[in-house]
Order: C-alpha cells, then sequence, then structure tokens
C-alpha cells in the first residue's frame, strides 16, 4: 500500500537567465520543511528550466518570413511574428487548422504550437520555448541536487499537452531523469494468473499530472515536491522521457 | 498551497455482477482507516463498475461473424471473437493497423479495443467492457455513498488510455461525479497580468493519473482515496467526464 503526495514548493523566485535551479530549490524546500531524499521527486514545470537555459524568444527580435505570414492569416493568428517563432521550433507540422498549430518538434514531441508557450511569461514580448534537451536538463539538475545535498532525488520536468481526442489539457513529463519513465508490466501475470494487457505504464507523465493537481495555475509555483513513488525511482537516471516517444514509424495518426 | 495525497484502499473482495460498491468502500475505508468526507474524491478502476453492474461479456457465448474474422485474420489476432467482441463495443474503427484497433465507443472514447479488457478479469473466459455509462454509474456510486455515510465525496471512474503519440498508457476519467472534470481558466490573468494560455485543465484525468500510481497494477486494489482536491469538488455532480469528450467535428486526427 503506498501513500503518494505531493505538495507545491513554496518561496520560489521569479526565474531568471543562469539561475541554479538547483540551489533555489534546496533553499526553498529547506524553508518550508519539505524534504529531499532518495525517494522523492522533483517535479518542476518547464518553464523555469527554459527560463534559466534561456530557452526563450524576445518577440521584439522575430521578423515573420512568408509562411508564418501566410499561416498566421489563413489560422486567424493576430501576430505573424509568434507562428514564426512555432515554425521555428517544428521539424514538421502536422496539422494546422482552425487555428491551431500541431507540430512536432525537434525532440520528437507532437504538440500544439510546437510547445511554445506565452503565458506567466515574464515580460508581454517574451515566449518560452521547451529545453533543448530536456532530458539532458533533467539529468544536470539532480546532479546538481545530489552536488547540493549529497541525496539524489528523481527529477521530471513537465508541460502541458493537450488531446487529440479529449478537452483539456494535462502535464506529461517532457524530460526526466532517476523517474522510471515507463513501467512494463508485459508477461507479468495477474493475481488469477493471466498475462497482464495494460502493462506499460507511463508513470512518469503520471507523476507529471500529478504534481500539477498541487499547484495553482495562476500562482508561480514551478516546482512541486513528489513523496510515495520511491518504486519508480532508479539510482541511475534511465533513459528519460525520450523513451516516452512513440516513433514516427509507429504512428497510426499522422 | 495544497497537500495533495492518494491511497489504495484494502481489502476490498473480488467485485461480482450486482454488488454494493458503495457498501464494501464504506466498510473498507473503516477498516483501514481512510475517511470518507466531503473532500475526498473515490478513484476506482472501471473494470470494479463494469463488474458490478454486468458489463462482461463471456467469450464462450460469442460467436464472431465474418467481419471480426476477417480482421482477426488482417491484423493476426488469435481470436477473432475477442475481435467480436470489440466491434461489437465500436460505433466507429477509427484505424485497425498493427495489430492494433482503435476505436470509438457508444459514449465518445476513442480507444483501444473500444475499451474492451481481458486483464485481471475473474476467469479466462471473461472480457471486460467498459460501464454501459460511466457518468451514471459515478452519479449513482456517490449517491449511494451519501446514502450510507450522510457525506458527498468526489467519484471518478478510471480506464488506462495510451496515447496516439506517446508510449505507454495513463488512467484518464472515463466517467466522474462531483469533480470538476475541467478546470476552466481561459481569461484569467496570470501572476504578471498576462491572459493564460494553458488554461483547460483536465483535472479529472490529472486525478484519476495520480489514484493510479498508488494502485499496484499485479494486485486488486481497484479503489484508490485521493485527498486535497477540494477545489476540484463540487456539490452537485457535475457535467460528468463526457465533458472530456472532443466532438468528431472539432477532431484533427481522424
Amino acid at each position: 500500500m503506498t501513500d503518494v503526495r505531493a505538495r507545491a514548493l513554496p518561496g520560489l523566485p521569479e526565474i531568471a537567465r543562469g539561475a541554479d535551479l538547483a540551489e533555489l530549490i534546496v533553499a526553498a524546500a529547506e524553508s518550508s520543511g519539505q524534504p529531499l531524499d532518495d525517494t522523492a521527486v522533483v517535479a518542476i514545470a518547464h518553464k523555469a528550466v527554459s527560463k534559466a537555459e534561456g530557452a526563450v524568444v524576445a518577440l521584439s527580435e522575430v521578423t515573420a518570413g512568408d509562411e508564418a505570414k501566410a499561416l498566421a492569416s489563413r489560422l486567424g493568428k493576430p501576430d505573424p511574428r509568434v507562428v514564426q517563432v512555432v515554425l521555428d521550433e517544428c521539424v514538421e507540422v502536422v496539422r494546422a487548422e482552425r487555428g491551431v498549430i500541431i507540430g512536432r518538434t525537434r525532440h520528437g514531441f507532437i504538440c500544439a504550437n510546437a510547445g511554445v508557450d506565452t503565458s506567466n511569461a515574464a515580460h508581454r514580448d517574451e515566449l518560452v520555448l521547451l529545453p533543448r534537451d530536456p532530458d539532458g536538463s533533467a539529468r544536470q539538475l539532480r546532479r546538481r541536487l545530489h552536488e547540493l545535498t549529497g541525496v539524489r532525488p528523481a527529477v521530471v520536468i513537465s508541460d502541458s499537452f493537450g488531446r487529440a481526442w479529449r478537452h483539456g489539457q494535462v502535464d506529461i513529463a517532457v524530460g526526466c531523469a532517476g523517474l522510471v519513465p515507463l513501467q512494463d508490466w508485459r508477461g507479468r501475470q495477474d493475481s488469477v494468473g493471466l498475462e497482464l494487457q495494460a502493462t506499460m505504464i507511463a508513470a512518469a507523465d503520471s507523476a507529471a499530472a500529478m504534481a500539477d493537481l498541487a499547484r495553482a495555475k495562476d500562482s508561480r509555483e514551478p516546482v512541486v515536491m513528489v513523496y510515495g513513488l520511491g518504486s519508480h525511482i532508479s539510482e541511475d537516471d534511465g533513459p528519460g522521457a525520450a523513451a516516452l516517444l512513440r516513433a514516427t514509424s509507429e504512428d497510426l495518426f499522422r
């Protein structure tokens, strides 16, 4: 019987470029009395990571090209520069209809606006992108947390994604380290000796979704501490959230 | 700052047809000391609900028709009767490729095998379907919990769904009562006065995903108690998980 729980970490400042996220997290965890240990998961909204890494674009420095202008006009988007930034993040535009651009990013995510996000940006001019290498960012954050504390909590970096056939967004893992992204139950037997079917559990995505429930969307709480997921945590960093990506060759919905 | 937590409810028996789920849940909650109150969410795997409601099919009573036989042969499925049951649950076969049938159910869910599930079935012969009316089942369970206890916890009925572009499955809400399925933040402003973008939060799906993390897949723990989601709970039952379904006319990926 596992008790899983999540609580947002209060007291983090606005994240500036170059910020040492691990240092900020350690300080906030200490002041709020939320333990960092080998069984904890640090769930962090990608925007904080992107800002620290400088994965942001100043709209005032963007010039929209012809493709972006045409697409903005066709989709009724008011600012073609935003469309340009989205196109720059796409290796493929999967759909561009009904005011929505669904892009495949260089990481392999298929999502609205190729992960470009303007909400909660520090300045009206600023667009926040996905981190360049979210699994690398997660590993780096975990390494730094270990340096500072001697313990090795797992790290998951999340973003809010829509779904093809469901309204609303849920947080999913765009990067992780030390959190087993997929629990593989294939071939194991259930309690009456039958082989289990629903057997690849995207635990890292569930952890991201859970963390989001502990976070108020209108407050600056990029970090949520999640406890009770010890069985999903590994000492090594593991394959990261990249293991959650379905290969293009297996995509039934392109 | 919200602390959200989830714990599986131990001590539930195998669910038989006609079982009074509410009675079993109240007894198990009492023995395990997990409170049922107006701020709790009872998260229950659909299989328990389907079994109680008799939404199961005995394979031995199924005769595969020509379409099922042809599809089973094309997809390399060993038992055409299973394909027949899946087809019977589909109002539309959305994809049938690579050994996978993605169906749209009469409820409007788009998912593998139209929600037909053989894992954790009590007998090798038995296929568990989705409940006929999962929102209705959730409302009924909530009503009965209220009758028995005088309190009104929210109810979410979950299933494990795959995703078009990601490996692995996460639990989502197929039915709910008293849990606000979608939190609508559109038009609200973020902490620097910008209008929020990622603003329709599928809280019921996140709650289902969270509950699944507290459940061991190979044990019989269909019910998980979730606490700390008071801000997502309403006294009235609300629109249910049907509100999470994207209309076919808005589907970009058919």
